[in-house]
């Protein structure tokens, strides 16, 4: 009997070629996996739109939208009708020259839960983020949705174990991580298997040192010269993979969370008891030189 | 022409059944490893000794030296004759009350660099290691040997992401971590890879977080009920296993460490330039409910 079981789903898609048509597609895809039992639900990275960020071109600012808005409304009629909660990172139009890279929460009765705002932005060729999204100003967090306490990372973030474990003192159960991360398709397929290692192995990491689920979401496709892996992937608190998409196609991949082993893990291993609180200060330095 | 690559030694040995076998027998494999061209050699956790910790009983304070002592002493002649950074963790004296489970880092002209004493503390069954060791007063730092700035944690440190981050921070570019990690030999064998699986999952994190080496060196045999996993391993910056020692067999392993293929790729994907140190400050909470 494993009352305390929850099946999540991850969005692993592509450019869908507008924001309207990526919107229909998504609907379609969040009540296709409901079907299939899932109860948690994550889109992939800015899933409205292309990845903008290829190059710097102040038109793209138009892509964004204030955070709820019409489309969130859309997704949080979905969220109620199908008693789903609906983890959907978009483009936010804060307010004049703020923009942000920010994930909606929506839970299974249709509420707005809150938003993330990715706290850390990449700058390099291919992907010139910090010229488009303000620094989240949210902090970490823990949304205690209808069926998990649950958190929210978005991409870059994935790199940093201070983000991961802020996320899991807040007291989330799962980290969700949508992502837009790749390779130049120029580059050699070696390095890149490298890089994906490295994103695979982080994020392993992380769900191991927290004692919790971890779910990355990433898109798939070449634009403009970038190939994105694809590859999400859900880890259990081992930071064993135990559910792992294709490099190289849209999926819908689904994974089963289980709350009590994970508590029991918890117990035989208390890392949160043991912190040292008193020596960490220098953390909040940006070089310890 | 690959100037710049370092090999390191880790000796994965077991109990040899007293202070000056144990002492004798690390002397002649610290040879050996240097005769194989090892620059950096580090031993597992407690090498001198049984791991006593599996009982709470006073008696065992008597296994306990100052460090430096004699001991030391006799692995600063070897580093010195043979040219080698020897990392040496034991058990200290340190006065009245106060014992600490101490790496000495020894450089390769003979001096003792300093020492890190272990700062995460586990208390578990098999474990009991607060009735013993008083947690670490000297903090994560790195030592600039001969060959590398090395950091080096102890056991339970491992499980820590901010141990490994202060330690890169400090400027490690490599991390040693002697261990004594195993399971209850009576448990099922299934549970026992999953948590080895956690163990490798959870360093593996931290090299590709900090673009570092990870060098893990762990105890194998089984004493007192407690059956330890060896396994020692390896870990590159991307987080991969590059070496990787058997489950139950004593062995020395080597890995080649290439500080400048490191430095691209840390110029490549700088997380440090990126870390919100403004928003890290919750990290010194025990919990943040």
């Amino acid at each position: 009997m494993k009352t305390s079981t929850l099946k999540i789903a991850l969005l692993q898609d592509k450019d869908r070629g507008g924001i309207e048509k990526a919107a229909a597609h998504t609907e379609r895809l969040i009540r296709r996996a409901a079907a299939a039992g899932a109860k948690i639900i994550c889109t992939q990275e800015l899933f409205l739109t292309e990845y903008f960020c290829w190059k710097q071109d102040s038109d793209f600012f138009n892509l964004a939208h204030p955070v709820p808005c019409g489309i969130t409304d859309r997704f949080r009629k979905a969220a109620k009708r199908l008693g789903v909660v609906i983890v959907a990172p978009m483009f936010e139009a804060r307010g004049s020259e703020v923009f942000h890279n920010t994930a909606a929460i929506i839970d299974a009765d249709g509420t707005c839960l809150g938003k993330y705002r990715k706290m850390h932005i990449p700058q390099d060729p291919g992907f010139e983020e910090k010229f488009y999204f303000a620094p989240g100003d949210l902090g970490f967090r823990s949304f205690q949705t209808k069926f998990a306490p649950i958190g929210v990372l978005v991409c870059w973030d994935q790199w940093f174990p201070e983000a991961a474990r802020l996320t899991a003192l807040a007291g989330a159960q799962i980290i969700f991580c949508p992502t837009a991360i790749g390779g130049i398709a120029s580059e050699p397929a070696s390095l890149g298997a490298l890089q994906r290692d490295a994103w695979l192995n982080v994020q392993r990491g992380h769900a191991a040192a927290n004692t919790c689920y971890f779910a990355a979401v990433n898109r798939v496709g070449t634009e403009h010269g970038t190939r994105f892996w694809g590859s999400s992937f859900v880890c259990d608190y081992y930071g064993n993979a135990i559910a792992l998409a294709p490099p190289d196609k849209t999926a819908i991949l689904y994974a089963e969370c289980d709350f009590d082993a994970m508590e029991k893990h918890r117990q035989m291993w208390p890392f949160f008891r043991d912190r040292r609180i008193d020596a960490y200060s220098n953390l909040t330095r940006r070089f310890d030189d």
